[in-house]
């Protein structure tokens, strides 16, 4: 009998390290995937539909809406982006720990529905170096840096109620940290004490979902 | 300012290797301490009083007692074991993690006092695993090794309250895994956020005992 797949909800402010951090802790864990979101916005580059995102057209975005079909969904400079409920609930009876990469209003959304997950709050080690990380990306304009500040303000007040913060401060820190938390929640007893219980031949426990 | 320590309580049935796995970790977390107990019992070859346990009277060890100094006492074989209340809290104070190796009996009692901590149980693969280990111990005769699997088999069934469960199958994994969750721990919110809010500024959270 196989366990069931762990869900982590990964937020943090712009400039904390988000994806440098998902993507070392994907390819530290071969067997973790990434959630692929729905998207109203067009297909850039290289994208792959399925892979990148599920691209589909604003009557089916809004269709999915109006049933019921997305656990948080939001519209960004006029594009809509969302995340399926089946996708989540998929992964997690096919025994696959995915990673959704996502803002703190999003995951939000996921907490206030109880969904089984594991929340995960990437910060910078002080707003300075968020500056600094923010000022080195040379497109930006002082105001946008100014915006961005402010607007990880708002969301940094927002990581106490994660499971977890991980400070980016050093990467490979970081990285080791993330992956320890993975790792770990992989020990946690509602996952462990059914695969345990069928090995040794123990009772079902009382307060263990199976 | 400082975070407050974390209290890893561990318990395993003979022969699952708890004492390996525990020596191991404290080997990579320098800073990871082990729990010194209370003891009646006479100090052998190169023991060392306040490192190996507190070597006391029986009239002191009951005092202790009597005045509720301790979180979980037994007697074993004539001889008292207990942890100290204090011993729990200064550590917690001054910030440094420690493990308390401790049979399920003495963990249940912590249990019951809700005392910040987290519960770590490492099991066998198998029984018959757990059989080949005992039986290895050439010391010990038939009825023993069928008493301790016995025994085994009741701690087994209480695994289920446990914050984490380590299946001991390959010592590598099995070390590694345990090392995940004292690295994980670290990073919990109630632990970090305090931190993160000095850093930044932020205002302190309802949820979040300082």
């Amino acid at each position: 009998m196989e366990r069931q797949g762990i869900l982590y909800v990964v937020s943090a402010p712009s400039g904390a390290g988000k994806t440098t951090l998902c993507d070392a802790v994907v390819d530290i864990y071969p067997s973790l995937g990434q959630s692929v979101s729905f998207t109203t916005r067009q297909r850039r580059g290289n994208e792959v539909d399925g892979v990148d995102y599920h691209f589909v057209s604003r009557e089916r975005f809004d269709a999915m809406v109006a049933g019921g079909e997305f656990v948080e969904w939001a519209e960004v400079h006029g594009n809509c982006y969302g995340t399926a409920l089946a996708t989540l609930r998929q992964a997690q009876q096919q025994g696959r720990d995915i990673l959704l990469d996502i803002d703190v209003q999003g995951a939000a959304q996921l907490k206030r529905q109880h969904l089984p997950a594991v929340f995960v709050f990437i910060a910078p080690p002080s707003l300075d170096e968020l500056r600094r990380r923010l000022a080195g990306r040379a497109t930006d304009s002082e105001d946008v840096i100014a915006a961005r500040l402010e607007n990880a303000r708002g969301e940094l007040e927002q990581a106490h109620w994660y499971d977890y913060i991980i400070i980016n401060d050093q990467l490979d820190a970081a990285v080791a940290s993330f992956a320890a938390v993975i790792a770990a929640e992989r020990c946690r007893t509602r996952l462990v004490y059914t695969t345990l219980r069928h090995r040794l031949g123990l009772p079902a426990a009382a307060g263990i979902q199976e």
